[in-house]
């Protein structure tokens, strides 16, 4: 492989398709958040993305399995009457500053293909955040910023680019007159962050009309507060310790003096 | 995108157009003096450089709308019948090798296209600057070079190379036969630099004969010096505590002795 | 040379080969495994594999001759009726993300033009060894994967990526639907390592049916075993001199005191 | 520009012609040895190759001229009857591994289109020197070593790679068919040195026949052991003042005491 490559499975016919993006990156925020519209949509893979300025190795599973790094493109069919979803997650981003913009531009000559209506982004907004996380979103037009805005999400401070596939896409998407939204959630982004991923679920939700059952992410969050209490535990009782060690050290001292 | 590409919005017919080029560089002079330039001269816009080797991110404005890096070319009709101009600034420079002269290239195609006479390019040169800083011209030939010492700027000294594309414009040009200046001012270049921009201007009015007003540059040069005045107060302030603390120290130990 | 190309001496007609690739890499696991079943097959060399992604140096041997670096590609006739085999190994792997593609991808091309039935990618996975190292498999499927543990292997931990070629080749086969097998001996992998070496070939014999003599690689094992023994006396002694400075200096302080 | 490009300037015919390449590198040996060739045979330039891979930035000499950076090829006519020379230098290598293969591979196109019969690389080889540096040679083929053994040098230490032009040249010179040598001056390597790029001068004289007179690189040689003669006196200065300072601050100590 020696460029970008899509590789279709399914050519399916879809309706007004908004494209969803969420790559690893900050928290995996975005990534989180596509993968779990997948599992609640039963969206089915109907593409494959192969790149070769993505990582150059390849990926085991527990049976042993070897799997090249990829982006995987799924569609959700509306029966509701809405607007139909392409949701684009995978394994990694482009590793070098034109195997990015390659990759954007093939994700967008599919986009175009497919006639999308809309492309929003996902992804992690770097910030210490103290209980729920608020989602930034910026946008190609005011219009399109409208719409994420009314849905709850706040306007993204200037000043701060937006890294990767997230910026990049839509950038390179007005060459082709297809508008976006690039929503954030606001995360320390040191670990998996699945509270990031829900607030930009249910700002998704509204700006979407889904119905989406909420239940298996909290699962996720309960999960991470539960290891971070645990975390933050034995880092007490190492700092207890310590005390106690610098206790006992300068009895010594004034036993010895 | 997988290649530069330069977009016009409008195909404009110029008269012995001479291209001044100011991207983000040392000090940010290149860039101030030809934003400056724009502004003064209410150039308009007729075209938009695009580079999958500028970096991967997008700016976001005050108003959450995104913007894809690019470099963009305004013109300027001289009524006054001398040269009309074409002034390039942008957001970034290219971030590799390949990518600079990539992109140099691509500048000159369109310099060569709309008949440009003489290529300008501006940036800043690092050194201690007493009080005005100078300007200091290399060129193409000694005829160009002529011009801008005439206009009161000195010969580059030798032995430093010019770096990026206020260096590369003019090696690249001389393929097309463009004669070519570079005038670099002066510039400690850590923080963005309006005074070595203005050093610049004046040399430029005075090649080019034209006709700028400087007030609003002269404003920007006094809010700089403000702001350096702060700083250097508050160092002094931070240095008056530093010694305070250590006279009390020293105190204290010789009274301890 | 501006892209990788493979260079063939010979047009030799193949029968179901299978592809075994070893190339530098932790512990020359990969290849000093090929390189010994390519010198106990008497397999013979058809093609040369040269590419600008290499390190841009040449070789010197101890005859001043020059070589540039480059893959070779072996064949062994298996008069006993089983599956011919493509051997391939050589001075180096691709330096940079792209050329690592571009490189397992002309590979892929000519294995795949030999209508090779499966490929077998050899290499080191970083681990302490106690005693016998444990070879670790992955493959592309079940079945592919069954071959490799019934020969002994044990499966791959999930998580570790499988990096560089050994891995890159493995996912790029599915495009051309070539089955293929990872088998990577354990290792410390700080020094050339004949031990992992051996494991790998005794699941090779097994899994091919082949018949090789290991005399040679049990006295390569014996020199490293002697080595490695000479260097822990080093240190041993190294250790023991630093203790008795220890000793003397504490001698003297209380000495002293 | 978007690729090497070599831009001839007059279509010389040339009898037999051996091409010499000397590039900046260790010690500068390669380009002062080649330098000195064309001040010395009078040589005229005829071809100028450009390179996207070369570093981004422009020269400026002392008259403020611009100049990108470039590798020069001259010819030399042989009177005498024997080959004619066709001399390489310049002012930069490239900067990556592909722009290394690239440019050698258009240096190489331009030999074999010229007929070159043998190619000699010339450069440095790390290493203390006592006297006079030896030369160190490799080639393409035993034949070509012989002759630069004949001539005078020493067979090249195997393991240490060629790096680089001086060795690509002649690793890729073998798909044109052309024969090479690599002659390379032991230097220290820290400053230019002439007294490593006359030991190579006197080998090519003996290897090509050639006339040259060597005055005018005695002279450089005699600078620059004057200038290290003045750099090991000013260190002598600078240590015996620092015993001074030491024995002060020890006597005061004592005092004290």
């Amino acid at each position: 492989m020696r460029k970008t490559i899509i590789v279709e499975k399914e050519d399916v016919e879809l309706k007004n398709p908004i494209l969803i993006e969420g790559l690893p990156g900050l928290g995996m925020v975005g990534k989180i958040t596509v993968k779990y519209l997948i599992k609640q949509l039963k969206a089915k893979k109907f593409a494959e993305l192969y790149s070769p300025h993505f990582a150059y190795y390849v990926l085991v599973n527990d049976k042993g399995s070897i799997k090249l790094l990829n982006n995987e493109f799924y569609y959700w069919k509306n029966d509701a009457g809405g607007c139909d979803l392409i949701l684009l997650t995978g394994d990694s981003q482009a590793q070098t500053i034109e195997g990015q913009y390659e990759v954007a531009d093939s994700i967008i000559e599919l986009a175009s293909k497919k006639n999308v209506s809309m492309l929003i982004t996902v992804g992690g907004y770097r910030r210490d955040v103290v209980d729920t996380p608020q989602v930034l979103a910026s946008a190609t037009s005011p219009e399109a910023l409208k719409k994420a805005l009314e849905a709850g999400s706040l306007i993204n401070p200037p000043g701060n680019p937006v890294v990767g596939a997230a910026g990049l896409l839509l950038g390179l998407a007005k060459f082709k007159g297809i508008e976006g939204v690039c929503l954030l959630g606001e995360t320390p982004g040191y670990i998996p962050d699945p509270k990031a991923a829900k607030s930009i679920l249910v700002i998704l939700m509204r700006m979407l009309n889904l119905k989406l059952d909420l239940t298996d992410i909290d699962k996720e969050i309960a999960k991470i507060v539960e290891m971070e209490e645990k975390m933050r535990k034995i880092e007490e009782q190492r700092k207890a310790a310590e005390r106690e060690i610098r206790r006992i050290e300068e009895e010594k001292i004034s036993y010895i003096g």
